[in-house]
């Protein structure tokens, strides 16, 4: 059966994962590396997918950080990744490499996708999957009926930059208080030095769970933002369920505990907010299924699909 | 040519429309009563579809504002409507009446439908359109590529209850500060009531445009409210145009001015805010061209090409 490679580019690493068209992750494999630049990035991306040690695939998935031109095969204002302003051609370089089709998508977006098809597979098929995602930046993807939205610009899911805090601290993209300068990953290493930034979150959870009663204010404070956040996609897309993932939520089951009693606490106030987002609606990424390189997997699986279904002498069904 | 007729149902009055299925809006009828329970607002419906003069048509859609369960043909929550949480089967006396297909939706939602359509008309389509209503509530309705965005439980855009204002009035949801609270008809009346209730709207705004500094602040306050509510709209979905309708919006250039102000003073902190909603991508909805009937009727023809399509004998394309 034919298998599709999914790339999943984060700021401090790549995994790669292969799909066979029925949707079973037959291979994963994560390389760790610092990326500086674009020509570095799909280098990166280029050595996961040769040492997961797959040959005969049909295509490639690349779920990106930043602004996605899916028209050049090119990325912008993917920060972490050292590519600014200017679109790097990010799908040339690996298409080159393999000689097959290459497909890129937003990093989160793909995480919906992928996301949306482990409720399928688990037998639990969801109408909508928003895919929160809480690392150094904060963004969402939202798949309905298994389509990715994008926006008019690709700029749906964009979340990082809305004002949440109109007094809170002045934020990189020069707004004050927004969501990423009070919530994201840095922005807990600030309240919560304890311990290098990439831990801070670990470090902050971790002292909310031994009792740590300042840890505790400031953990309500900032889930008390990301629920701000969750309560207008809910009331904006009422997605039937919400995944959090990203280096935040992966500290793991306190997170989700704190975020529920958020949930829960303004429930409570009112039924018609009971009735728009219930604590149950919101899950943690599965870490044994990470849902970025199977939905990257997934987008490439797409397109070979369509482009064997544009050929009229085949007539396979387009699931799209 | 097949017709087919919209019926837009507001808490004052009921406005049908006939459309062709090339899209040509060929009449127009609009009765004013005042509604009080499901019986009453379906006979409603039923006079302004026999007073348009039309006999020979093929479906009718219905727009009405609540929580509308398609399947069962029926409406709750309309509380202007005077109809509650029981839901009342809006869909059976009408069919019965007329004897054709008759489908329903929320009345924001097909104005973002009938939004759309006037911009493809105008040789200005656009990707998706949103459609935000500010009258005696406030909610809003999503089309992307021409598809009425519903989310799992059809409460996709029932923003009119989100805080905005964690200090502001207690609303009638119980909850405090919400966007409905604050901003909508009736929140102008209670912060401007000089002029009956669903006249402050356009006495504030006379009020601004005649030069009152108090009406200024005012009004600066709830079109900045409504401006958050754009910002998180924008940052969700992401939009190409933002339609601005109802009693609100409907007093004209003052208020789409005062919106734009709100926006070009955000975007002017933050280039990233800039690219998120620009002035330009909000306009008022066209009073000669209201979208609320025109979706309706544009809902109710997709409903008979479908039906057509079903039949294997009948190779009319389904434009959905």
């Amino acid at each position: 059966m034919t298998l599709t490679i999914g790339v999943d580019i984060g700021g401090s690493s790549v995994e790669a994962a292969a799909r066979d068209l029925a949707g079973e992750i037959v291979g994963r494999h994560r390389i760790r590396l610092t990326m500086d630049g674009g020509p570095q990035v799909a280098k990166a991306a280029v050595s996961a997918v040769r040492e997961l040690g797959i040959d005969d695939f049909g295509a490639v998935g690349i779920g990106v950080p930043g602004q996605v031109h899916q028209r050049d095969g090119a990325v912008s204002l993917a920060v972490n990744l050292g590519i600014g302003s200017v679109p790097f051609d990010l799908v040339g370089p690996i298409e080159a490499e393999f000689e097959r089709p290459v497909v890129i998508e937003n990093d989160v977006r793909v995480a919906a996708l992928g996301a949306w098809e482990t409720f399928a597979r688990a037998g639990r098929g969801v109408e909508s999957v928003a895919v929160v995602s809480v690392g150094t930046g904060i963004s969402a993807g939202v798949v309905v009926d298994g389509v990715v939205l994008r926006g008019a610009r690709g700029m749906a899911g964009e979340i990082g930059h809305v004002v949440v805090d109109e007094n809170g601290p002045v934020c990189g993209c020069s707004q004050r208080g927004c969501l990423e300068a009070v919530a994201a990953g840095p922005a807990i290493g600030r309240v919560w030095p304890r311990g290098d930034r990439p831990e801070a979150a670990s470090a902050l959870f971790a002292a909310v769970d031994a009792g740590d009663a300042a840890a505790e204010t400031v953990a309500r404070r900032i889930t008390g933002h990301l629920t701000k956040a969750l309560i207008w996609m809910a009331a904006t897309h009422d997605p039937e369920v919400f995944v959090l993932a990203g280096g935040v939520p992966s500290v793991g089951d306190v997170f989700l505990r704190m975020m529920r009693e958020q949930i829960s606490q303004r429930a409570a106030t009112s039924e018609l907010a009971a009735r728009r987002l219930s604590p149950e609606q919101v899950v943690l990424a599965d870490p044994n299924d990470p849902p970025g390189p199977r939905g990257a997997a997934l987008l490439a699986a797409r397109t070979i699909l369509q482009e064997r279904a544009e050929l009229p002498a085949a007539p396979i069904a387009n699931n799209q």
